[in-house]
């Protein structure tokens, strides 16, 4: 006898809960095609060469290697031939890249697929865990605009959601860049590691990030430290503060005008594209750790929860595919790790166990009359409600409890009585009612019912 | 520069085709809600030992092993502590077992989600495939209605998918080894062998199986071969004429009896579950492989499309988890492996490309009117319509050329004159049509269209 157990580090979830998570999918998905964006899948493995283009380095170290038994038994030299996807962004190079000449451009995708990373366990850390993806990829170009739909997107998804308030904060790598080379930290890679620092700022608190950046490993001057950290403050509420902020940031290099400009205008943009005023916000301090990144950076954090951090980032960058193409291919994106989003959401307790997809039970009060049950089920499957029918005799009451416990809302009795008088009762557990309808309006009449509780939210 | 490029085995799709297939999924998934399946995801890795209950076989030797790179550097004995699953029912074993007292009984479970075997690189074979199972699992028994509701979902799904007339098939393992113990082949391995050389009746036709039967690796007597391929080649038409054949069948083994009474029943009670009586067959060749089922078989064809097989097969099982239970769990499940069905319908011209997710393009007609396509297109999006607005300046025939070849049904136009008028162009692409619509009205009217085209099933 084996322990049936799963492996550390991924979210397996009971069927309740799968249907919460499902849902969250279901409205992610429904706005991002809203919006245009196209669904592409990949397979979970892709050739090793392809995937690791950039050798070296954590990611590499995180990454799952496959091999059949066959290979496995081979042995062999080097890197097995096959590797698990890490993300989204490297398949959908490859993708684009492979497929260029049957793509038309901008290209809009949407890919939500989970991927592997051989994590430290760790709570609230993953092994397997969705991303939801989307990205706009241009041809040579990709104006600005695509990265001012990119707020709309997520406003529309987060809204959807219905996981609380939340805001969209924008900053810009050119700026950012300028700011610093201002500042003299003119080496990029040295701007990297003190943003990184930045990054630690609500974590480690400004005392200790101004101690590090002034200290050793740094040595920045005093006053630098502090225009730095002055700066990465600037947050802004609204477009007209948005835009006074940005004004008196004054001049800077070309870098530094380029990324106002360009912050500026996709700020100017929102609004037409149907994002609230206050759902936008400028915060200088966003900086997305990765390299990867040269304009326009997104982060959008629920305002009640702040120690959640973002729930959806993302940004622009210069060249989707270089190691796969010659083709220039600039493109803007956001993702949104849905695993761990789901799992602090429960942690948090702003998603709850949902009601279960399964509508209707119809219940079984004498075996004899199974067939009759079965008519009902058919009658409510036909006008689109999930039933589910009490197949095997069972005491009333337990069929009740199942029904509670399962999250079912509806429960359809027709015993001699009922049908004698061409009725059906039904008990609505959520409500705590019980009412007649007549046989042939019950379809009618749970979906009249069930779209009500839509409309208004509560289901 | 690498060249992008998949692992040979995969199916990936390009945007329009991953339409048609997501329409597939969605529609198996609808319907199995629609009767009361719940939905349960599991990793796509397992445990190896979890995974590997029993050692040995062609199974073994086709599964992927994943190590993480850490795991890998440092070597070690033994097989890879984790596997990629090879089919959805193990996995579904381990989450039975390992969840039992926070599950009810019966419990109906649906799962859609990829499985990984490292086949040998063939034309439709594939390494990585979507499969689409329900299962209802008892605990301690499960009545036969179970085994006559899943004729219903099959029903009901490839009814719904459109994809041509079907017959479901159905046999029982019970009545074929009764009948096989009857012709003095009660050896239970003897009688897998012999029925997997029946199941190639129909790629090597009845004389090149008589042979082998008769030939020297089976010694069966001319007559009892004879008796065999009758009782084979057993159809029915109809729940009468169903009945009927079993009637004729006589009497046998209890194994045989209680075969014959169980398939009865099944078929007696399908009606009641909303099958037309036309669409279930006894089939009584088949044997489904595997030594797996003990009760009802199913397998399903399309009556036009025969070399395709079967589309979906599945069976009743006595014990689902008994490597990691001692309790005692009876099911009855099916799967559609809808890669595969994919593929082959594409290459029998059945399924085609399909019209976007994208109903709706906001044409530009000038680059300083952005600001009044991107208020129609929110107007859209509110009304439901999935909708993309031409962000970057491009001659008006080069919109109209990308919306048609992309499956846009719509776009709408709305320039100066129109603007005037408070007017909007629409022009239906799949109907060679346009229509002026006041603005106001612009998403009501997409909408009211777009409903026509649903419910009259051209889309």
């Amino acid at each position: 006898m084996i322990k049936p157990r799963t492996m550390p580090g991924v979210m397996e979830l009971l069927p309740r809960d799968q249907i919460a998570f499902q849902r969250m999918l279901d409205v992610i998905r429904r706005n991002y095609e809203r919006f245009g964006f196209l669904p592409v899948e990949t397979p979970v493995m892709e050739l090793s060469d392809v995937l690791l283009t950039k050798t070296g380095g954590e990611t590499e170290r995180q990454v799952y290697f496959v091999q059949s038994t066959g290979a496995l038994e081979k042995g062999g030299e080097g890197l097995p031939e096959l590797a698990m996807r890490f993300d989204l962004t490297v398949p959908l190079a490859r993708y684009v890249a492979q497929y260029e000449h049957e793509l038309a451009f901008p290209f809009k995708r949407y890919q939500m697929q989970r991927v592997y990373r051989g994590e430290r366990a760790q709570r609230g850390r993953f092994r397997e865990f969705y991303q939801c993806d989307i990205d706009v990829i241009g041809k040579d170009t990709l104006g600005l605009r695509f990265d001012a739909e990119i707020p709309a997107v997520i406003h529309a998804v987060f809204s959807d959601l219905d996981i609380g308030p939340f805001t969209i904060q924008i900053n810009n790598r050119k700026l950012m860049r300028g700011f610093f080379e201002g500042q003299g930290v003119a080496d990029g890679e040295q701007q990297m590691l003190v943003l990184r620092e930045v990054d630690k700022l609500d974590k480690r608190g400004p005392e200790a990030v101004f101690e590090t950046l002034t200290g050793p490993d740094f040595g920045l001057a005093d006053e630098v430290v502090r225009a730095i950290m002055d700066f990465v403050a600037i947050r802004s509420s609204g477009l007209a503060d948005g835009l006074a902020r940005l004004d008196v940031l004054g001049g800077g290099s070309a870098s530094f005008e380029e990324g106002v400009a360009e912050l500026r205008e996709v700020l100017s943009l929102v609004q037409a594209f149907g994002v609230p005023d206050d759902a936008v916000a400028i915060n200088l301090s966003i900086a997305r750790g990765l390299d990867y990144y040269t304009g326009t950076v997104y982060e959008t954090t629920l305002d009640e929860y702040p120690q959640i951090g973002s729930i959806c980032s993302g940004g622009r960058y210069d060249n989707l595919a270089e190691n796969y193409t010659k083709s220039h291919l600039p493109g803007v994106g956001i993702s949104i790790g849905l695993t761990r989003l789901f799992w602090q959401l429960r942690e948090a307790g702003i998603v709850s166990t949902a009601e279960s997809t399964v509508k209707a039970l119809v219940a079984l009060m004498d075996d004899a009359r199974v067939e009759d049950s079965l008519a009902l089920a058919q009658q409510l499957r036909a006008a689109g409600i999930n039933t589910e029918v009490q197949l095997e005799p069972k005491k009333l009451a337990k069929q009740f409890q199942y029904a509670d416990r399962a999250g079912i809302r509806f429960v359809v009795l027709s015993g001699e009585d009922e049908a004698a008088r061409g009725v059906v009762t039904v008990k609505d557990l959520r409500r705590g009612e019980q009412f007649e309808v007549g046989r042939g309006e019950l379809g009618g009449a749970l979906k009249v019912e069930l779209e009500q509780a839509r409309v208004m939210h509560v289901e």
